[in-house]
């Protein structure tokens, strides 16, 4: 079953590369950028009896390892 | 008009990232997962008159600076 989780900071939380990255694209140019965030993606294959189960799995993967729920959201989509 | 970015690693091009995240999944006696692969993803709030302008600016972005097309791969999905 392959899931993608998906990680972003939460509102609020400081994002310097997100900054880094909208002063990279002003300085090529790019007009009309109003804000910039910046945020991973985990793709996992990973054996599950269901989708159930693997969200589950995913979960409990993201508040251990994955994530930083202090300062980060996380979004499991399972995908097939 | 709010857009989100996202790039992964072509198959084929080493991911060591996402294998030091399975190592750890692996670690934390997480059992079952096949492969990891880690990608990012950019959110941006750009100013375009429609989808069409908007979807050729982000992809110009990707070209020339956010992406290294050599060995990733971009998506753009306007959101609203």
């Amino acid at each position: 079953m392959k899931a993608r989780i998906t990680i972003t900071l939460k509102a609020g939380v400081l994002d310097p590369q997100g900054k880094a990255i909208e002063g990279a694209l002003d300085a090529l140019d790019f007009s009309g950028i109003n804000k910039v965030r910046q945020g991973k993606i985990i793709d996992i294959d990973i054996d599950a009896a269901g989708e159930t189960e693997a969200t589950s799995a995913l979960t409990e993967m993201c508040e251990k390892l994955l994530a930083n729920t202090v300062i980060e959201n996380y979004a499991i989509d399972i995908r097939d």
